[in-house]
């Protein structure tokens, strides 16, 4: 508590090489996901990370370069997009809670007559995908989410994989009934397959660990993309993701994850998970392999070991 | 984001004013908790603040001298005294995640085999007064725990309503439930008359906001007791009560309370609130009105309109 | 316990007009089902009995030669259909045990790993559609359901209510959800619609109380057809069929069902039950009006009247 | 369907010396219940079988002499004796459904708001001797529960084993956690500990299989015990009675007793079933090994085979 105040942008370069190193080292790597073929296919000793400072510089290490699967931490950009749509009219339709159990969100579901518990959660961000759908053809809504991550990250070559999306779609008979069932509440507006077909483009963006930090930077700006000045969502709103981030970001393990590294952060069950430093830093890392709760059992301690050395904790008092 | 930088004690004087004498006039003020007697008697008028700041500042308005039950803040403290006698070991029976469940905590004790989601619901709090009880006798493990707040606070008079304690010891069947079902699964290792004798007794600390925010300090100030330079846990040990604050204090509204707060907090049923601004100050509020999810309604208001106008949400980038 | 040994023809003739008659006048009548549009149209003061005895005799009352659709209770006819393609192949892919939870089946799902409870539950009945629909065409699959139950009724002018089928299937998103559920765990093998198809068509089965009771008269006669003397399912197999009726006919008032009547039934939401009396008679009633647990309020109250008068409960010991 | 019209007094014995003759070879015999030290030391190659029939002739085979503990078996003369107490003010505090869930009781109590599903699972049981105790002394409830059973049976020797009932109190948290529950919604109206020991010592009754069947005959006859012509409830309470054990006498396996046996029962964890046979036979059976369920696994299969031999399914159609 006192040294990372004077951390220099060479210590900082020096600490994510090293945690870079470590993490190539590691062991226990975790599983990678099976269940969508193109995702079982990546190589397990894949690791990346990639922190981007407030005033732009930007910090590599290892595959931070390399595209990957998102999956998961699209939900912050698509409910970031959806509340640019129909502002604080979302929480009518997605709740704002931890979804806090183990057996998953379908049961919840039934106990909550069909609103989800958090954006951050598949039936949650089934009914974002539902919002961005609006009036649209699926194909527009996916064409507008796709512009408004190059947007954010400033890069006009991320892409979406549509073997991965189109892999969702084939398997993913468990979000069609998450869907259905909302639908039978009323709280899915149009076709499952229409917007089922959002939600999967969503996920199967790819992005490099460098272009997701970039991407996630507004969220560290107070809601101001730093390169452009241009005002992505108010200050209000750049923190309550945040927040969700906190609470909701990692499904069943959020709490672990706020006791271990406290920043905000919203993992993928591509490996990857966005962490936003407020006012310091966007931070990006991947590694395939994940923990028994889904989410990357690297990209978390590489965080808990970027936390530790640079004490940019949100919950350290001598953050400033 | 900026102005906070230049916030100054008189700015901040006035400030908590200003939402004492709001609160005040609030007409929604919510339902005092019915189920233990003493505390249906409290005037539903009554609201108070304090904030400490970091350099031992304090700023009080309304009621804030006046003192209430703090109920389940104690389980705070209760935690911070746990770990120093069990340390790490105390999460083989505790959980770090959110309840996040509106079926309340029996249902998932069930599917958990008797280990409760956190320290901070009833379950997991009578985990942890068995832990307290260790080797000792109840009336031990009370003194202890009554001496170890008023050290943290630094006042000689804080005391344990007995009639309060009495109250919930007579019509706590659903913790005399819990508990035993704890025990079915080896979880509690004490006659659970003894455990909850405990756990009643640390409910019922009578404290005033002033006292409460005192007793905070050492979560704002890395660990530390800033008045006399005392440790009391490990910085590391202080940010991870923090984040546990943040995902579960507020029962299942913890995500409401990080969407409008954004800071760690922990709420009782006497209506009261110890929220944490780490580095910069410790708060308390009290107003026995109650929202929904059993959290003080006006407390939450009143840090809500304090992080507003002093930018000291963790997730507020210019903190500092 | 005598008396109705002596039964003769002309007393039970008496008492079915009896009870029609009580029914007809009865003021509370329970709601009619609304979800499905036909169905709300109703008019809910209809009642209608058929009681036809082991020797063929039949005893009408009331509206009991007007169709209504039989919803659930076809899935007796399927679930008898598909243990003849199948055997006891089947009981790998579906229970046999009351779901026995007023929150319905969807939970029960997801923590028995998409193998629902029993047969007579929405998600047993299609996964016993998906198995009826094997390699054909969903069409064929209907076809073969229909002559099936026009054989067991003996008349070839039972129809399928387009009406109903094309209304379930457009507001069948709950029933779409089960089955993508299922779907997901691998215990649905074709595409949600069809199954859903062969479901829906199923559920929309037009038939009058008469048709309905010659219709179960093989499980009231150990699996053979009276009236031809042709086998359609075992001995064995009745009773079976009998038990399951038993103890999951009547969704969650089964338990009420056997505790009031005490006869195998099944219910259905378009107000019909049928009842087996083994050796006895196969009965069919008729109202719309649905209790709280979605079975028919005055179909209940009459079955318990007949089972009153004749002393035909299983539970009683001189049935004979 | 026929056979069984014909079946003489000594057909029967020679079915029952078959059916323990294959039982004391069945090399798969299920698992004794271990949480009760003194059940855990039965042997487990025991099996006892009684066929007391309408006219009081009395088959015995195997260990149908010794004495074992009925355990939940005890819930049905409990609830006999209950309903004797305050007739069906009863259902008010109990319901009438099977409890259908592998997930056991205590969710479900939270759910239905501290009203257990049926008298038959554990929760029921502890409100139906809540009842029992009404304004007496535990011991004297105990004691009328001892001569009540004795009264059935007709034998003055049967004993409640002390050191059973000890050993249940003493690891019996689980029932003290439901007790405890209920007694939060004002369910329960004694204390728990007094509640619970009436509960355990019924349960702790030592009866023979003899003496078990003999103590069933009631619910064979409609209500009266045959031996001596007295009313013990009123035929339509013995057919209830009857439903019951027939929808909720094997826990989570009810569904599946109906299927394969087809009669009234009631199992206990000691290894014993009593099933009726309305107007033919009350049958007792014993041996210790338990299926997954918790049922007796060759009881179970022995009554399968003496129904089979047997045509007495109340499925079957020509019973008489």
């Amino acid at each position: 508590m006192g040294a990372e105040i004077d951390l220099s942008t060479s210590d900082l370069s020096g600490i994510v090489a090293d945690i870079a190193e470590e993490m190539k080292a590691a062991p226990d790597r975790g599983t990678p996901a099976a269940y969508i073929p193109p995702l079982a296919k990546v190589d397990p000793a894949k690791f990346g990370m990639a922190v981007i400072e407030a005033d732009g510089t930007c910090h590599l290490a290892g595959d931070a370069e390399e595209t990957f699967s998102i999956q998961s931490i699209s939900k912050v950009f698509a409910l970031t997009l959806a509340l640019g749509h129909v502002g604080d009219q979302l929480w009518k339709r997605v709740g704002r809670e931890p979804s806090g159990s183990a057996f998953n969100s379908i049961v919840q579901l039934e106990f909550e007559h069909g609103i989800p518990r958090n954006p951050f959660i598949n039936a949650g961000a089934i009914v974002v995908a539902d919002i961005l759908l609006g009036r649209n053809e699926p194909r527009e809504a996916i064409g507008e989410m796709l512009r408004f991550v190059r947007t954010l990250a400033g890069e006009d070559d991320i892409v979406i994989d549509r073997e991965v999306a189109d892999a969702e779609a084939a398997t993913g008979y468990r979000n069609a009934a998450l869907a259905s069932y909302m639908r039978s509440f009323g709280n899915i507006h149009h076709d499952v397959e229409r917007t089922l077909g959002v939600y999967f483009h969503a996920c199967a963006l790819a992005m490099s660990c460098r272009q997701l930090a970039l991407a996630g930077r507004y969220l560290m700006a107070g809601g101001m993309l730093p390169s452009t000045g241009r005002r992505i969502v108010s200050a209000q709103r750049a923190r309550r993701i945040n927040a969700l981030m906190m609470t909701c970001g990692h499904y069943d393990g959020s709490g672990e994850f706020a006791f271990r590294v406290g920043l905000p952060g919203k993992s993928g069950v591509g490996g990857g998970i966005l962490a936003i430093v407020p006012g310091r830093a966007s931070v990006a890392v991947w590694s395939p392999g994940l923990n028994e709760r889904g989410n990357s059992q690297l990209g978390t301690l590489a965080l808990e070991r970027l936390v530790q050395r640079t004490g940019w904790s949100v919950f350290e008092p001598a953050l400033g």
